[in-house]
């Protein structure tokens, strides 16, 4: 058995940290690395992807709205003609840099409210499809499991790897529980990292009502904003590797 | 006879128009694009691509200072880090945006301060030629004739194209005469389009002083941000077609 | 019988130049000056400030969204406490400005797609209204004739001026008609200020269906983006004074 | 005898945080809080002023070059137009978000690269002397002390304070010693305690060379943008508490 492990990284910006890059890189096995637009200065950018490139993290673009202040976590109405270039500028943009460091980027992830609205919304989703498709089509899209997304990026070509969500709980119906509702996010890393494992044995994990909930997710989203979430992500891998979960990249 | 005719082009920036981009692509033979970071936005260089593209107008990139509200004119004591990983930034972001409008970057043209400061500050120089290895050894470097840029890009193993400008004066030493001081900028359609004429034929061009100073150049700029700067350059490309001197890209 | 003009002013930046601000100036009695977060640079801001102190015009600020890649005009679900700040800070650097140009800052447009979120959007509208509030309650809110807005406002203490806008076409209910549909935009000058001058006179506007729709406005917009723009608010101007309008700021 | 301390604050920007604001601002008497161009999002410069109110602690308006990517550290030849507008946007927008947090600002200190040019750049530190007398001629000017911007700024009608560095060493001169040389940042928190204490009262710093430096200093900088600095300010306080230096503003 084995299982991909993806976070967040390259997320710092000029003088302001942010997140533990380098224990990250021991953990995952698959690197979503800022593109500049929601955070990543190009001299960060290119530390993490040497560093992913030394361990052999394999590299997807986290590309995201063209928001420094937001973060990129604020929806925006973009128009498709910004919208599939921008995505092409950042994807590019984080090839050059991975060129450079001697690796390639894989895969895409767009970021934030990107990832959420495109999630759903198929006009925007039709924009991050396309400019994937311009650019590289050998170029994997990871989608949230269980959204149209999944469908629409397959129908129109793209390969497509589903996540799941370490640290979130889950609905009856296989979806998020809304950041709004109790039972959102989870902090018990023994908790968390039995989960997975049921996920990564049997296909489903526990939802918010004690129900099963079939989950199809080809990676595990963890996160390091914070010394809390490394040792979540480290409990995680360790319990994988402990029950024979092997960590490795879905390009392996 | 031969000679390639560059021009500074995708300078537009969301709501703002710069330049005529489709006159001018219409005259000459290589096309530095904006990436960003002084101007550009990725869907208006997106489209300044494909026109070129369409006109088989070669595409170089124009990398510049991270200085969007002084257009990339001002000088920045930016460090060897940063510089190095912008510029490869800005290359990668366009060869992306080029790939999806079926064209390429064959070249690169450092804009405003930067290509000043290069030409003559060897830390800063070393540092764009280093980042142009460090993505694609194969892109030639333009540069202005006579700086000794040119000699440090060659003996780092990057091929060299060196650059005339149509509308300045020049000094008996073969520099540009400093915007600062009478004859820096010259308006005369024909006159131009004569000493243009006579640097192609003999290599040489008549200084302030009117003394013949010799410039080594392979391309010639010409500029297009205002109507008259557009008839100068449509000028000088039917002077050179009437004496029989072809317009094409110096990769020709 | 008088009117105010108003006009969206100070949308250079840097390099790129939008608009013929001097022009304007000599049109309308209020300048709604933008305040860098859509558009303008503090140095272009200072000098547009500084020709309208020099003709009388009464400044506003032009306040919006966060984001110059495009001009305000995308929708962005900003927060509460940021969208409070934001308008905040815009203010403040205008009034900043204002008060080296020798002038004030009178009032507040929102501007783009915040004008028009905030006419509708109650949660957006108080954020705005409670950085009026929060930095100068005796700042004058201008907005769109006929909207929610209007009362939100004036049940919160503040005073507000309804706006018309002279080239739009207006619907049987009093709003404009969409821009994605026909009648949405006037271009023909004469009828333009016959209409406006109807407004003035008779409190009514010809809706699209050639019905009369009241519409209580203290202040016209014109725009000023184009030659035919201008044209257009001169014009409007010329007729109102042939006809005993004069063109005076609300504040007066 | 008093002293006033003075720190960096407000620097954090969207999603990322700098520095202890809280713990600081129970040290300090003064902060330079950031105006944007550098760090400090609206939101975030708003929450660090009413927090700065509700402690009593005097308000500065640390302006910057306009250059998050660099943090304002980086020099940047702007022209005047440009400066002096810049400098007058951010007090005014501080002057804004301080009117709603219910507090004032009382002086300027420029930040970074800005900071260390005008110390010695008579043309740059004349624009921002002039953008200071253009939005308000009552705002004191926070300058090196010992430098030639001292005189200049007095000269022009501005009061100005003079700063030490707490944590800097000093050369013979009484210039601070570059960070690229030995000795030029101090860490022990009882060392600098004392030779802070020294200051106060002889007005003299133990310079590099052993030799005691007269230093006329208004004010102390201290640091916060690390536990280790917001100890050696802590520890700063507590001493000049003990031996009767009273902490406080220069306006008291």
């Amino acid at each position: 058995m084995k299982m991909d492990l993806n976070s967040d990284l390259g997320e710092s910006f000029g003088a302001w940290s942010m997140g533990d890059d380098a224990a990250m890189l021991d953990i995952v096995s698959s690197a979503n690395v800022a593109c500049g637009f929601h955070a990543g200065d190009a001299a960060g950018i290119l530390a993490t992807l040497k560093a992913a490139q030394a361990r052999g993290v394999v590299i997807g673009a986290h590309v995201a709205y063209r928001d420094l202040a937001g973060f990129g976590r604020r929806n925006m109405d973009v128009a498709s003609s910004d919208l599939v270039a921008d995505v092409i500028y950042q994807i590019g943009a984080l090839q050059g840099l991975a060129r450079a460091a001697g690796t390639a980027v894989k895969y895409v992830k767009p970021h934030g409210a990107l990832y959420n609205t495109i999630a759903q919304d198929k006009r925007q989703a039709t924009d991050v499809i396309n400019a994937i498709k311009a650019i590289d089509s050998s170029l994997v899209l990871m989608a949230l499991a269980g959204s149209p997304l999944i469908a629409w990026a397959r129908d129109a070509g793209l390969t497509v790897v589903a996540e799941a969500f370490a640290d979130r709980g889950y609905t009856p119906q296989g979806a998020l529980v809304s950041r709004r509702e109790k039972g959102a996010v989870l902090h018990d890393e023994k908790l968390i990292a039995e989960r997975m494992l049921k996920l990564v044995r049997d296909g489903v994990i526990e939802a918010v009502d004690g129900s099963l909930v079939r989950v199809e997710a080809d990676s595990i989203c963890v996160h390091g904003d914070s010394p809390g979430a490394v040792a979540i992500a480290r409990q995680l891998r360790q319990r994988f590797e402990q029950e024979g979960v092997k960590i490795a990249s879905f390009t392996a």
